[in-house]
């Protein structure tokens, strides 16, 4: 099989970074084309992107020119880690000219012919791309996937879809890295909690349920959310305290081998990015941490821990997912191995 | 007025050395007696104490020669800092031989003829300590101060019974002071979050019920808590999300007023700690924080903001207390001023 | 006596808040003007400044309405807290205008005919005010302090001046507040070390000698001095490794004997604003620390530790200043304190 | 080739944990057995390690039932965390048994026919085996790897023994991993810097001179170390600035080419845990930072930064390198490597 060529929209920034980072050695995409604002334009990625991985930029991405995010310029496909400020102009523009763009952005997240994607989760969504074309009059197409905190949360209520959940409390621990650079000030959360993320908890309350829905999101899930979200001095991933109602309280034991059987396409598929198992079930106390289980699954897993009664409402529990990979750079790329698979790309 | 003299139990931990620094300029209580574990004794405090404040160990106690935990020794009114594993013993020797113990351990806050108080919202509780030294058979007393993190969300709930509670939801993320020294280890929560404090749930879902009930805490406050406990890498400061839910929703602006308006017997009785007004309710968006935001009032107030709707039970609002102010030390000192205000401490 | 009242340009950042909140309860100073940028004029204090400190915005500068600045509009003493991209014109134009400017900005510092005034070091380099006057034409005048490290390194070196320093190797660890707001990245500085800090390591090495020289610091101090700065993940306080060579090695105890006896003209003339003493040397061996020592003395101390003998140059300690506080704002407020002292600010 | 089995003295300490990560998949030893306390006898290695490294217990190390300290039990080879305070003695029985020990700790550092080995630095230390079994009457061997900072500094100053170093000044920052588990407690070390390390500085001013030594180390380097150690709030990576004079100044560019192409032994052999290169010069102005640049190398390189004239000394720049990884645990097996290679493990 030829590699497919792949682009990056937003490319110098945090999620750009992630992009670029897990494509270096990706088995079906090639990572050709990087592009940014028009500031960067004509200049060596490696000098207008601030670098904050601990691994180093990739080999071929380090000298590479960087393009300006215009229609055409780059391959078919493209991955978008635009900044939201210009994601919905640029991402309409390469999907009217053709591109498929995979987008990280939120602009088109609650546009209800655009696919909200967990592959695991509802892969059927992407039934909404025929229609989405039909209605924009694009030949191209935009597929998103939720908010960095979002993910995680439906990926854990994801399994107990089968019990009905009729409430779930969140209540987030989010990394630094979710607001991008320079994004949150040191003197702001050193030592600190911020208990306050701007726009967080109308996404977590609501994105999660078009996700969790039926046709394609337009019928939401059943159910209501109610998120505090707080930022904490981490570098890599948000930590939750879950608390869920059910129509029907199930037990633990029913709620743990959920969520430890659950599977989706992607692992099916062998999708090269799909988290074998996607949740993983800790059962050490005092687990799921950031600083020891972001990475399980090579940043794609989520981690739960602490399966417990809930005396207000039925199961409590702990959930730990990596923002930038599983919640962000590495979720696009996961849908479009998906779309790869199911003949999407071409 | 003469002084009152006082001594400390437990002086070279934690919640020791806070009321070393606390009761340094006391308006009405005079240190004049350290006590410590035996490896201690006999030793000046300043060289057995590791003082971990950012303020320096006050003059008068710093050559003191720390004395063992003997009843009998000190004066009649001691404070107790000491750790569970040794606190039940000790406070009730003393207590047995006549001494007062105010104390910040566990060990007693669920006796039924202990008051576990909080003088804003429970005053009357001191009322057990007849019974207590009837059933107990001691010349002394011991009173207790709730759990720091139970604390800071009793008081915060104190105001909201009059729309009864039916049930809270609270999760915490907690600084590392209230885990004492050594404590936890650098390794552990730095850039970390860890999900899991052992047996702090179960004292905010317990001690909270005691504290708001009736009979002096016999009867329990008839609602449900059901916390998740989180440690971070804080210094001072707990800060807590609340969901809330009543027996009939009120509205916001009549719980901001029973909040804001919230008033107790230290207030009343302007004891020297008492802070006016207890609850603090901010209007920033992002407030309030830790490390802004825990001195307020002396680190006797609490902090209250983001009141807002909540989608699953009726208001959530985020909370923030002092944890070894008023979460240890300061509030068995206020407990201590508020009963020699009422001529307890005699 | 009355108030003499002053003015903060630059009001809304850290050096001017640090400025309003020692302000706000100083017995010789009234703060009644606060100014900053065209963007904030007409607004209320509260509503622009991004309060950082963990002591609450002065009720009188609350809700003062901030003005632009403008020279004539405020008092004629004014302190600058200006950003060094502004300072060179703003202050240039108050002094020309008659206002007495106590700025803590770069800009003047290394000019021949402005003071670079520590008052417990260089008390006599006032004298250049006349000369200032003239050579400028300004019927105001311009003082400055030295930058955060500096104030801290000089002021430990200042009675080693008795044994003739020959050079000075200094490597500092800084906390991020002396970077302002929104200043360091959390992402740069959360459980990390950034080994650089622009155009730092050329003010050690300048700005130290001006300070420690002769003639109003026209003739430097005959010394070499070489740094390395560093950015840590502190607050509050700047703690720094030395080591001195001298002309002729003196004893340690000499060292120590000069440290501790060193004072100046605050300590004769107690200025309100004067550490007492100057240089606190502590005994322990793991200190100084900033979370611990740098309010020492108000945060106008300096604490040195770890005195001992340098295989490669003489001597090797450890020292610590508040960046904010003796390094900035509490800096130039002591500067005023003096020259009021000396009729100056007349 | 048949693999090498190894075993692992001190498995549950910090060290230990990294032995057990590195040696999962080496290409050469296999590790089948771990040993600790008697704490531990009889126990899974997963039941009393505890785990602090983000990547999870290697599969075959989880569940071994872990050994004492007893020579003969294990195999040949084995690699020593143990804490200095017991290893002095378990090190020597196991070499006076047959055993080689490859060890990290401290305690037979200095002894002149121990060799305190960095295989790119001073392979030939190795000679002093022949005569440490003759002397100590062992069958087996003890060979050490320098303190984690001492590596770090070593490896730096190793390419400029060409231009006869005479004095080194180095003050650092260490991550807290260094210090083992519980190790530093998170309130000595949260937003603080702890400016002493317990022994450390004399190990970096002796260890460097015995390395960079003749005669298997017994004729010391003929320079002179100077440290100021300073522990920071990082997890892993120890930075270091160092300024250093030489007999005649070396230009930049010649000190530059030096570290950029030096090599040796490991890189030769091409050792499987040899990084090549040993030393990577960052040309960023802001770099190395222990969060971005400790695992360049696999944790095995080191980075210089900032190489620049000193005005005290000749030439100073910023160091950086992995503490337990090239600091300790790796140190360690590159060591066997190369013993390995040189048919000293047979």
């Amino acid at each position: 099989m030829d590699a497919i060529e792949v682009g990056v929209l937003g490319a110098t920034g945090m999620v750009g970074q992630r992009f670029v980072s897990l494509l270096a050695n990706h088995p079906w995409f090639r990572c050709t084309w990087l592009a940014a604002s028009e500031r960067s334009e004509g200049k060596a990625y490696k000098s207008v992107a601030p670098w904050k991985l601990s691994t180093p930029i990739p080999g071929g991405a380090a000298d590479r020119i960087v393009d300006a995010c215009v229609p055409g310029r780059g391959p078919k496909v493209v991955f978008s880690g635009l900044d939201a400020s210009v994601a919905g102009e640029v991402e309409s523009a390469f999907a009217s000219a053709g591109h498929i763009v995979i987008s990280n952005a939120r602009n088109f997240r609650m546009d209800p012919v655009v696919p909200l994607l967990i592959p695991e989760v509802n892969a059927d969504h992407l039934k909404l791309i025929g229609e989405q074309r039909r209605s924009k009059g694009w030949s191209g197409a935009i597929v998103t996937n939720p908010n960095c905190s979002t993910i995680v949360l439906a990926m854990a209520l994801a399994p107990l879809r089968a019990f009905n959940i009729r409430s779930v409390m969140v209540s987030t621990m989010q990394a630094v890295s979710g607001a991008g650079y320079p994004g949150v000030p040191s003197l702001d959360i050193l030592g600190n909690v911020v208990p306050f993320i701007s726009g967080e908890e109308e996404k977590m309350e609501t994105e999660t349920l078009k996700i969790l829905g039926g046709d394609g999101g337009r019928v939401p899930y059943n159910a209501v959310v109610s998120a505090h979200t707080n930022r904490v001095p981490v570098i890599d991933g948000h930590t939750m305290t879950v608390s869920v109602a059910f129509e029907q309280k199930p037990s633990l034991d029913a709620i743990a081998d959920a969520m430890r059987s659950f599977t989706g396409r992607p692992q099916e598929l062998w999708l090269p990015s799909a988290p074998q198992p996607p949740i993983v079930l800790m059962p050490e106390a005092n687990r799921p941490q950031p600083r020891l289980d972001a990475e399980i699954g090579g940043g794609m897993a989520i981690t739960v821990g602490r399966l417990r009664e809930c005396p207000v409402m039925h199961a409590k529990f702990v959930v730990l997912g990596h923002n930038t990979v599983r919640g962000a750079a590495g979720a696009a790329i996961l849908n479009a191995e998906l779309m790869h698979a199911e003949g999407l790309l071409r």
